[in-house]
C-alpha cells in the first residue's frame, strides 16, 4: 500500500466465546500457555497485525461454582507478565495490556507500563479500564465496589498521574558520563508532585522515558462517563457495536468529544469483532451455530446475571427478561443486553446463550465477504480497524491469516509490511510533545 | 559431579558497586538495557548459574538531587516486567523478583509471580522485602514510612496469603474435558476468605498453580525480626557477611530457627560477594582500587545517610562517625555500618566511600584464588553458595564464567549441566507438600 493510505488497524484478542473451547481442533488451554500465546503473537506478527490485545479481570467471575467450572479462562496468565515474555519473542506488534485504575496503584502501573515500553522498544499498549466486578472487590480487602461514577473520577486521576510519571525524565536526561561521573543530567529529571483527591505521587519514576513518550492508551467506555474519559485521554477507543449506523453515530460524537476537548489527532475507532470463516456462507454458520451449541445453559445464565448486575437464577428461564434494577455493573453493557432482549423479544435462556456466545458485531462467511464487510464500515466513517475475535485458537487466527490479511492487502486496505518503528507509529498516532503531562488540555501550561 | 554431591548454589546480581559504570570497558546503561539483560541472563546460564537476583526499589534513593545524578541505577526496569522477557529467552536459569511487601497487595503479586512461574517453566523467585526507603512512601501517598516492626507483621501475613493464593487450585484441577464441558473440577478449587490485619482477600486466585507449587520464596532478613521470618517461611535466605566465624555463627542460628520453626527441609543461606578478578592478585586489587577511585565523593555522602537513616551532611566530613540515633531505616543495614566505622576508625568520607563502594564480603585475586576462598566458606558452614556480585558489566560477568565457573565444575562444587526441571529442583529445595498452606506451622491442619 502506498505511504499516505489509512491502513485499517488490525488488533486481536483470545477467544472470548465460551463454547469455542470446546470446538473441533480448538487447544482448551490456550490462554494459560506461553507457548500458544508465544504461536499466537508469532502468527499475528506474520499478518502484519498491529497489536495483540489480553482482557483482564483480577478475580474469577462472579458466578456459581458449577457455573464457573463449565466457563472458560476462568486462570489466565497476568496481562503485564504474559506481555514482557511476548515482546522477547516479537519484534513489531504492538502489546496492549488491560490494567485496572481502581485496584492498582499508577507509581506501581507506571513502572510497569514504562519498563514493558522499554523491553518491546516502543510497542505498549495500556487498556484502561474500570473495575466493575464484585468479586475484584473481595480480593482487595474493599467491602463494596466505587460506584461507578467515583471509578470514573478516579480512573481520571489516575491516567493523569501516569502521564506526569512518564515524564519524569527527558528524552536525553541520561548522560550516563564516565568522564564527568554524571549518569543523568538534574535539570532533565521532573519530580511529580501530584496531590489529589485519590492519590499523592512525588515522583520521579525510577524507570526512564517510555520509547514511545506515552504507551499507546486505549480505552472502552461506553456509558457517558466512560465515552467522555476516553475523549479526553485516550488514542484508541474499543467499541461494541452491531449495526453500521450506530457504528456511525458512536464514532462521529467520539470525534466530536476529542475535538471539543482539544485533542490534536483524531482518536482511532476499534470494534470488536467476531469472525467466523468458511468455503462456503452456509459452512461458515454451520460453524458459528455448531460454537453455540457448545455453550453451556448454566455458566450463560451466570454469565447473564453478571451483565446485568443482577442475579436472573430466580426467574423462569424460559419466559421473558423482568424489569432489571440500576446497579454498580458497567452501564453500557447492561443497556446492550436489556436492549438486545425488547428487540428480539428473547426468552431469558435464548437471551443468555447470546450473550455469552457473542452478542456484539460479528462477521460470518467467506474471506471475500469478510474483507466486504471490514471495508464497508472502514470506508464508510464507522471504524479505523477492528479488534478481531477468532471462532477459535489456534484454528481461526490461522485461516484469517491466510485468507483475509492476503485479500485485505490485495485491496491496499493493510500493509504488507510494518512500516514504523513503535506501535504508535503503526497505528498512525502522533507522539505527544514534550511536556505535553504538565500543560492543560487546552494547550496552555498549567501552571 | 556426582548425582549426591551437593552442589554450591551460584546466583548472580547487577553490579552494586556505584563506580562500577565508569569502569573501562563497562557498558553504564546495563540495567535498563533489555539487549544486555538478556546476554547477561544468557551468559549465566552458559555458567550452569542457579539464578539471577534482581533488587529493587519504589522510589528513586532519597538523596540531594547532585549526588543522585552521579549514582547509577536510578532508574532500571522494573523486575517483574524484566523477568517474564527473560523467561522468553532462556530456558533453565531461575528468576528472582525482589517486591515489597509494604505497598503491594497480594493478589496483585500472587498473580504475577505465578504467572511467571508459569511461563518460565518453573524458574520463578520472590525476594520478600519490606520497604525502608523513605522517598517510596511519598510514591504511595503515605505520610510516614511504616515503623519496622509493623512491617515485619505486615510481611508475615502478606506471605502467608501469597502461599493460600498459591494453593488456589489443586494439580489436576483443571481438566479442561470437551465432551462433559467442566474447565475445571469444582472440588478442586479453594478459595481462600483470609481475614487478617492487614489483609482481607477471598480468592481463588485466578491464574492457575505455580509449576512449582510454590516459587522460591528468599529474604535477606537480618535483624531480629528479619531473621525469624525468614526462618519461618523463606528458603532461600540472602546475607551480608564479611568474616567467615560470623558467616559460620548466622549460618548456624538460621537452620537452628527454621528446625524450632518446624520447617523440614534446610535454609539455603546465601551471602552476597563482590568478585574480582586477575590475572594475578596484585591485577586484581589494582582493578579493586580503581573502582573505588570512580565513586564519587558527593553520591558516596548521600549513600551513607541512607544507610544510616540520619543526614550526615552536617558533620566534618574528615571527622569521625559521630553517635547516630535510631531510625526507621534498615536495623541491620545501619549496625553494619556503624561497627565498619568504629573497627576501622574510619573518618566520614572514607567509610562514606567503602559503604558507596561495596563494604561486605569481597573476593579479589586470581580465579583459583577465588574458587579456594568459595570452598572455604562452602565447606566450612558458612554459606550453601554466593550471591555474585562482578567487578564490572559485561567484563566482570564474561571473566567469571570463563575462569570461575570452570575450576569450581573441575574440583566438584558445580553442575556441569542443569539436572533439576525447575529452579526449586536445581536448588535442592522441596517441593511443599499439597495442602501446605492450609496447615500450621508444626504440620497439623489449622482448622
Amino acid at each position: 500500500m502506498s505511504g499516505n493510505q489509512r491502513s485499517i488497524v488490525l488488533l486481536a484478542m483470545p477467544s472470548i466465546h465460551s463454547g469455542a473451547w470446546r470446538y473441533p481442533g480448538a487447544q482448551p488451554d490456550f490462554q494459560s500457555s506461553f507457548e500458544q500465546m508465544k504461536w499466537f503473537a508469532q502468527i499475528l506478527e506474520q499478518g502484519c497485525f498491529d497489536g495483540l490485545f489480553l482482557p483482564d479481570s483480577l478475580a474469577v467471575r462472579a458466578a456459581p461454582i458449577e457455573a464457573l467450572a463449565r466457563g472458560h479462562s476462568v486462570a489466565t496468565l497476568d496481562p503485564l507478565t504474559l506481555l514482557p515474555a511476548l515482546a522477547a519473542v516479537t519484534q513489531h506488534i504492538g502489546l496492549i495490556a488491560t490494567a485496572s485504575t481502581t485496584y492498582n496503584e499508577p507509581y506501581m502501573l507506571a513502572r510497569r507500563l514504562a519498563s514493558l515500553d522499554i523491553i518491546s522498544g516502543g510497542r505498549a499498549g495500556w487498556n484502561l479500564v474500570t473495575s466493575s466486578n464484585p468479586n475484584e472487590a473481595a480480593n482487595f480487602g474493599v467491602e463494596q465496589h466505587m460506584e461507578h461514577s467515583a471509578r470514573y473520577r478516579r480512573a481520571r486521576e489516575f491516567c493523569s498521574v501516569m502521564d506526569g510519571l512518564w515524564e519524569s525524565w527527558d528524552e536525553d536526561a541520561f548522560c550516563r558520563d564516565a568522564v564527568s561521573g554524571f549518569f543523568f543530567d538534574p535539570s532533565k529529571m521532573h519530580a511529580l508532585d501530584h496531590r489529589g483527591p485519590h492519590f499523592s505521587v512525588r515522583g520521579p519514576l525510577n524507570v526512564e522515558r517510555p520509547v514511545q513518550t506515552r504507551p499507546v492508551v486505549v480505552q472502552a467506555g461506553a456509558s457517558e462517563a466512560g465515552r467522555q474519559v476516553a475523549a479526553e485521554t485516550a488514542e484508541v477507543v474499543f467499541t461494541y457495536q452491531t449495526d453500521l449506523p450506530a457504528a456511525r453515530q458512536f464514532y462521529a460524537d467520539m470525534q466530536r468529544r476529542a475535538r471539543a476537548a482539544g485533542r490534536q489527532s483524531a482518536l482511532k475507532i476499534i470494534p470488536a469483532v467476531f469472525v467466523v470463516l468458511g468455503d462456503t456462507l452456509e459452512q461458515a454458520q454451520e460453524k458459528r451455530h455448531q460454537l453455540d451449541q457448545l455453550v453451556d445453559d448454566e455458566s450463560s445464565l451466570a454469565t447473564l446475571s453478571i451483565a446485568l448486575g443482577h442475579d436472573i437464577s430466580q426467574y423462569d428461564e424460559n419466559g421473558p427478561l423482568p424489569e432489571i434494577p440500576e446497579s454498580n455493573a458497567s452501564k453500557s453493557g447492561r443497556d446492550r443486553v436489556i436492549q438486545l432482549a425488547r428487540r428480539e423479544n428473547l426468552s431469558i435462556i435464548a437471551l443468555a446463550r447470546r450473550v455469552c456466545g457473542y452478542q456484539g458485531l460479528e462477521m460470518v462467511g467467506t474471506a471475500t465477504m469478510v474483507v466486504d464487510q471490514m471495508q464497508q464500515w472502514f470506508e464508510g466513517g464507522a471504524a479505523d480497524g477492528f479488534n478481531i475475535m477468532f471462532s477459535h485458537l489456534p484454528g481461526g487466527a490461522t485461516e484469517f491469516v491466510e485468507q483475509v490479511v492476503p485479500e485485505l492487502q490485495r485491496r491496499g486496505l493493510l500493509r504488507r509490511r510494518y512500516e514504523g518503528r513503535s506501535f504508535r507509529e503503526n497505528l498512525g498516532l502522533e507522539t505527544p510533545p514534550h511536556g505535553y503531562s504538565r500543560r492543560c488540555a487546552n494547550g496552555s501550561d498549567c501552571e
